[in-house]
Formats: C-alpha cells, sequence, structure tokens
C-alpha cells in the first residue's frame, strides 16, 4: 500500500475591529499569527476584516468554521460595550453565555480594584467553551470546537496564540527556500515559469522590490520535501546565472521572517 | 419633505498572494487603503486576504463586487507566472482577456530592454477594462466596473491608488475625535457604555494599549456630524475627569492616522 500524502490542515483568521478598517490602527496581528501556524504545520489559507457588526461577525464565523480545520479570531473580548466576540460567537453555535467560575477566579485574583459588571463581561463565554490563559493581562480567550477566540491587543494576542499553538494538529510542514536577484522579474520569468511547471509539487513566488534604489526579485519556493526544495534551488540559481545573474541566497539571512 | 440621509457608500479590498498568508511579507496596503477611503467618503467594510488560487479568486470577487459600491484587489498583476489577478478578474465577469495598445505602448516607452512574452502579460486585461496609470513603474493596473485591480508592491499600489481616489464618488464622510486617558477599561466601560446607548448616530471604540509600561486606553469617537462629535468629546471627558482620569485630547497630535 503506497504511503498516503499527508493532508494539508488549513485555518482562517478573522480580524474582528473597525480600528482595522478604519486605518487607525496598523494590524500586527496576522503576520504572527502566519508563521506560527507554519510552524506547527497548519496553512493559513484566508484572513478576514471585519467591523464590530453582530451579523456579520455571526455569519462570518459560522461561514469559515465549516470550511476550514482552525478558526482563529483576534479583537472584540474586552469590557466594554463594543467587545461583542463573545456573545456573536455563542450565537454563532446556538448556546448561551454563561460567566465561568475559573475565568471570574482569574479575575479576582488579577485585578486589584475588585470586579464590576463590565469586568464580569470578560469571564462570560459561551456554554462549553474552554478557557486560553492569557499571562499578560489575565483576562483569558476561548476556544468554542475549532473556533479559537483571542485578544485584538498585539501583546496578549501573542502570548494567547503560543499558548494554543502547540496543542494544534498539524499536517506536512512548509519549509521555504528564498534567492534574491538584480534582474527583472520580466526577464526570469520564462526561467520561473518553466521551473514551476517541471516541479508542481513546489509553489514558486516571485516578489519584486526596491532595494537600495534599485529593483529586484526575490524568488521564494516553498513545499513540504526538503531535499526537492534543495534541487529546484540548485536549477534556479543556475537559471538565474545563465540570465546573467548573481544569486543571492536569502534562506539563512531571513529564517525566522521568509517562509 | 426632510432631507435625505447621505447613503453609506461601501468598499472591500481582496489582498491576493500567498506571501502574505505565509508571513513572509508585512503587508502595508491595508491602512494606506483605509485612510484614503475615508478622505473621500467611503467606507471599507471587509478586507480579504487569499491566495493566489484561480477558483477563490473568481469566486471571491463575484462575491465581493455585488455586495459593495466598490472592490479594490492588491497582487498578481505582475509578469511572472504566479500573476494570475488579471485572468482571474476576466473570468469572474465572463469575458475574455486581451492586448491594450495602450498599455502596450506604456511598456514600450519604459522597458529599455524591450517586451517579451511575460512582459506582455502586463499588457493582457480584461476585455472592457480600462486602465489605472501607474507612475513608479509604468506597467498599469485596470478597472472593470467597480472593481479597481493595483499592483501589490507598496509603492505601486500607492500610486495607483492615489490616480483612481479621486474619481472615486463617496457619500457622507467619516471624522473622528480621540481622547487617551490612563485609567483601566474596566473602569470607564460603563461611562462609554451610557454615552454610546445616549448617542447611536456616533460610534464609540474603546482601544486599550501599552504606552510607556502602563495599560491605558484611547477612546475614539466616528461620526458625519462635526458638531455632534465634539458635544459627544466635552461629555466623554467630562465622565473621564468624573472617574479621576486626565484625558488627553489625541484627535489633533494623530490627526492623520487615528480616524
Amino acid at each position: 500500500m503506497p504511503a498516503e500524502a499527508p493532508r494539508t490542515v488549513t485555518a482562517c483568521m478573522l480580524i474582528i475591529g473597525n480600528e482595522i478598517l478604519s486605518g487607525r490602527t496598523q494590524d500586527e496581528n496576522l503576520r504572527y499569527v502566519a508563521l506560527g501556524l507554519n510552524d506547527v504545520g497548519v496553512r493559513l489559507m484566508e484572513v478576514r476584516v471585519i467591523p464590530d457588526v453582530p451579523d456579520t461577525i455571526v455569519g462570518t464565523v459560522n461561514a469559515v468554521r465549516k470550511a476550514y480545520d482552525y478558526v482563529f479570531t483576534t479583537g472584540g473580548i474586552g469590557p466594554t460595550h463594543d467587545d461583542i466576540t463573545s456573545e456573536c460567537v455563542a450565537a454563532a453555535f446556538g448556546v448561551p453565555l454563561h460567566r465561568d467560575p475559573q475565568a471570574v477566579a482569574i479575575l479576582e485574583a488579577y485585578i486589584p480594584g475588585g470586579l464590576n459588571e463590565a469586568r464580569l463581561r470578560m469571564a462570560t463565554v459561551p456554554k462549553g467553551a474552554e478557557l486560553i490563559q492569557n499571562p499578560v493581562s489575565a483576562a483569558p480567550g476561548f476556544r468554542m470546537e475549532n473556533v479559537y477566540v483571542m485578544a485584538g491587543v498585539p501583546a496578549v494576542m501573542k502570548a494567547m496564540f503560543d499558548n494554543v499553538k502547540r496543542a494544534l494538529k498539524g499536517g506536512a510542514k512548509m519549509s521555504s527556500r528564498s534567492v534574491r536577484v538584480e534582474l527583472a522579474e520580466g526577464l526570469i520569468a520564462e526561467c520561473l515559469s518553466k521551473l514551476q511547471d517541471a516541479n508542481p509539487d513546489v509553489e514558486i513566488g516571485s516578489y519584486p522590490a526596491m532595494r537600495r534604489g534599485s529593483f529586484g526579485v526575490s524568488v521564494v519556493i516553498r513545499g513540504t520535501d526538503e531535499a526537492k526544495l534543495d534541487a529546484v534551488l540548485a536549477e534556479l540559481k543556475k537559471g538565474l546565472v545563465a540570465l546573467g545573474g548573481a544569486p543571492q541566497d536569502e534562506t539563512a539571512m531571513l529564517a525566522g521572517a521568509v517562509r
């Protein structure tokens, strides 16, 4: 019996918040989640940024939780009137909200000023939810089935995501190789296209960018087979040299950033 | 006859590219488009980041172009094999691709090395499309009905967007006021909630953020009526002072950034 190809495990991220859509706030969470998921063999397939509108949140959560293995939401779980993610996730799952005793205990221990109704909103989660610990500011996130509900403040979101990441069940992990060359994209396009056609099991991406005042291209090869990536990288470099380029390996230089 | 409330003109942005979803590239275009749309009275209601997968692009373009007044796409219009946005937009509209003579002329004048098949892909647009000029690197974007197709490289995207922005037909323009206060969100939540209930025609957002080592809150009031915004701001400041805060006006300080 031939070995089965490992299944691709997929994820979708929902960034909930008017402050991103209005341009007030530059999102920093997408990239952190994308890189972290990659570490555990989960592929981020889609991101949606949506406003603080109940029907939109409920409808979107229900659409994406069925379409992807994992869903990660950021934003809207604080104590103020515009924090409506918890009630919308409860509505999406058709379960009531309830005050979680463990979350109440966490908040009681953390907040010196004591709890009030607004703060107790942060201990109010959909029935059946499992808490996600928050080592930065205590107020927990939660998981409902495959939906992970996290804070929007980057320091808090990152700590929560680090906590849940370890428990995710990933598939084959994507690795990558990257080279930079100071040739126009239009000159190397044919070479890349042939290389992609000959190697359908890797994904070749071409990303032009200005650097030191001139346009160059970074070519990224992604795939799950390390030996195959090295072989395609070698072929790519040969092709770029033949076109008059001097390809610089970026794989090591940008490890942890270029994936 | 009472004056009709100005209609809200809506937009959706599609960020097309594996490099954003893999975490390789930090998106810089969303915020630029969000702030620019605000300037002309168009509200960005949703953003989707999607991969370089034809069915996904075609399906998403068709879903959002019917749901919103304007759609702006970024990414996937270069000369390489992974640049598939133009053909996907043609498929979404059910029209053939064609080589646009004006685009060919632009590229001929700009590219000293001359045109090849790869570069001519950048002059190949859906039949009926109108070109969007690119003062940075010549290769144009295009508009098909309410869908504006732009480059992903930020310098190019921004120049294209500046070109199309002027011609958009916006509705009522959103303005904003913002104050920062060094009080916990849980303490000011009730005050904000009452203010929001009493003023349903403005949108009050509460954004906690670490600054100089302590958690404080920025409160943003958005709406279309300047006098109303000033009135709600005054009430808000009074409420925050009553809670022991010393609210700092951020409206002017962050003009152009906080909206």
